[in-house]
């Protein structure tokens, strides 16, 4: 095919993420091939629980908005977003400790635009990002477009080892530190208050901007909720929030709350990338927000996922041997369970599937690999049976081999 | 702001592109400043009629689409695109000329990302575009972020002048040859068959892919319908399509139809950009479309169209001196004014908007300058009453110069 041929500048920038890609890819196909068997009990998602998204209210909304809003919810419309969605989010942010004004915002399509247009400004070839370890694996594909190199810090129950991130600044110098700072994707860990005030004063003290990447940090169940790295930190941290885990994804809202600078800069750069984001789903979101829908939606979201979760840390506590150690987190989606050394959750995989149950192995969340013993639990989207039936399993399974 | 240090790199990349940038964000911030002020007549707008937003069907499709659907609409879908939507789109694709399967449609935020996906895929610093001029500047804006360099080719009323093409060809090795082959943004002109076969066969010759941006030509509304450069070049074009002419451009649902590899490719990065286009807006246009509503919905458009554009060419025969010439073009929103070269369309903006009447200038469309004596008319957005006074208002205002 001739076009290919004209394609070695393409391949050359491909290079070095294949790997993590294709490891992500694996995942996505052992997934699908998971979902598509019969009667498996399915906690390998990344998605919330589609029984919860607010149909009935969509719908008067959608309606509501083509209503009021008539041609102009359809035309084109601004690259930084629409004013009256920014100035609310803005006003939402002020209002929980983050002082910002409409020039603070950008509107995305979905977080992981945000986390791409951070990652083009700051990441040149063999730049290195500082990271969790294990993190979110769609921000290592935005990432290794740009080339990036990963230097990572361990993780415990309060986030980010801080002291290990100093030696890590220092020896490989990252542009960029990048962290989810509230029941992080893979380990539902939260980064503690101290720990927070520890690596705002790094980034200060060694001038490297933070990414916050915090799309759960509203669907907090459980304990009290942080001041968020941004109220923090202020400038240095650059913020990215999402409608995606407390509305819906299939809208692509996302949202970014940084420095006027930096948002000007990412307007020119999302004007070259896409004009906008969809005027359309903008409206639905702004007039379901300003209406005060959000808020119910999300108490009767926590509900449902701290009983799922509740359910999933009981079946953990009764099926479980010792020696497999598991985090309990206070939000979001997702817990993170740590087998024995000796045991690979990929090859452990296979039987599980032959046992009607799913989960991700942790490895491909590892940046700088390892974390063959680990795997990652989805508790938001089976059915309590499910999970209760779902967890004896998985205990069964890992009995035999602890 | 020490976020701001970090950003060599950035603006390193921005160093190349900030000047045309800097042209196109003034000619918006003309636009804006006409818009509002009162009684100004705007032919200066790139934007489709918003008064033919099909909005009331749109509010049966919208909550057709989350009954029919309920949470799969909602939810995350994959990066290609929705596979009824590309299905369709594959299957009317073959009925119109060009063989296409499910593998050969990518599903973007409107054809901006689009153009974007093939600038990235195919645009290294420094590397050559061959551009037709004047051109698109929304499209030079993805190329220049890629530091792209143009080399350009007059237009006549059979669109690209191949000969000079080739002379362009063998000087500069362009790496892609950009056109808009159906009622050209800005100057309204369609290529003619024997111009597309040429252009096919020195793409071919000499080994570049076309990259074939168009988003008018389903808005033919005189003369005769003809093969497209995909249809006739297969595998050596990329075609870029979209719904932001027909339907509705806050949808952002814009397509490829490209060769399988190259879609493959194009997924990934699109999978890292921003994971996928709407899933609401993707069905709400499949439905749409499926359901038989588009095809009637452009023969409205194009009825009012046709009707604002003759209205237009009469204005422009009764009120325009000797002179200055014009494109009639048989689609598309816009039509194209040559001033004598001594005038400069720049220096009259001020007085046209004086008068009440307002233009693009055509000085940005050229990417190797000149066009001072050019400019920009959109029909289609004004009323009848407005085009004929509007029109007659330029008339006056050139015949004191010519």
């Amino acid at each position: 095919m001739l076009v290919e041929q004209n394609q070695k500048k393409h391949t050359e920038l491909w290079k070095v993420s294949d790997n993590v890609m294709e490891l992500k890819s694996s995942i996505i196909r052992e997934i699908l091939k998971v979902s598509s068997k019969p009667g498996v009990i399915n906690f390998a998602g990344g998605l919330p629980a589609p029984e919860l998204f607010p149909i009935e209210e969509l719908k008067e909304i959608a309606v509501q908005v083509l209503d009021k809003y008539g041609p102009d919810c359809l035309q084109y419309s601004l690259s930084r977003g629409l004013p009256a969605l920014r100035e609310l989010l803005a006003k939402r942010a002020t209002e929980r400790g983050t002082p910002s004004g409409i020039d603070n915002i950008l509107i995305s399509n979905g977080a992981q635009q945000a986390i791409e247009l951070v990652a083009r400004a700051f990441i040149a070839p063999g730049d290195y990002i500082l990271t969790e370890n294990p993190t979110y694996v769609g921000a290592l594909q935005a990432f290794n477009y740009y080339q990036a190199k990963y230097t990572t810090v361990d993780i415990d129950d309060e986030g980010m080892n801080v002291d290990q991130a100093i030696e890590k600044i220092e020896r490989f110098k990252p542009k960029l530190i990048y962290t989810i700072s509230n029941f992080q994707n893979p380990t539902g860990i939260t980064m503690s208050l101290k720990r927070r005030e520890q690596l705002v004063e790094v980034a200060r003290n060694y001038n490297i901007p933070i990414l916050d990447d915090n799309p759960y940090g509203d669907i907090r169940f459980s304990g009290e909720r942080l001041p968020t790295l941004k109220s923090i930190g202020g400038n240095e941290v650059i913020a990215v929030r999402t409608f995606s885990k407390t509305l819906a994804p299939g809208m692509r809202i996302g949202w970014i709350n940084g420095p006027e600078n930096i948002i000007a800069q990412f307007e020119k750069v999302k004007q070259c990338a896409d004009l906008h984001t969809s005027t359309f789903c903008q409206y639905i979101v702004y007039e379901y927000v300003n209406q005060g829908l959000l808020e119910p939606h999300i108490e009767h979201i926590k509900v449902d996922y701290r009983t799922k979760r509740d359910i999933m840390l009981k079946g953990l506590q009764e099926h479980f041997p010792p020696g497999i150690s598991w985090t309990e987190p206070e939000g979001g989606l997702f817990l993170w369970l740590e087998l024995p050394k000796q045991l690979s959750s990929v090859d452990l995989f296979e039987e599980a599937i032959e046992n009607k149950v799913a989960y991700v192995y942790g490895q491909p969340f590892f940046p700088d690999g390892g974390g063959l013993n680990t795997l990652r639990l989805n508790f938001a989207t089976a059915s309590h049976e499910q999970i209760a039936k779902g967890i004896k399993r998985l205990g069964e399974l890992f009995t035999k081999y602890v």
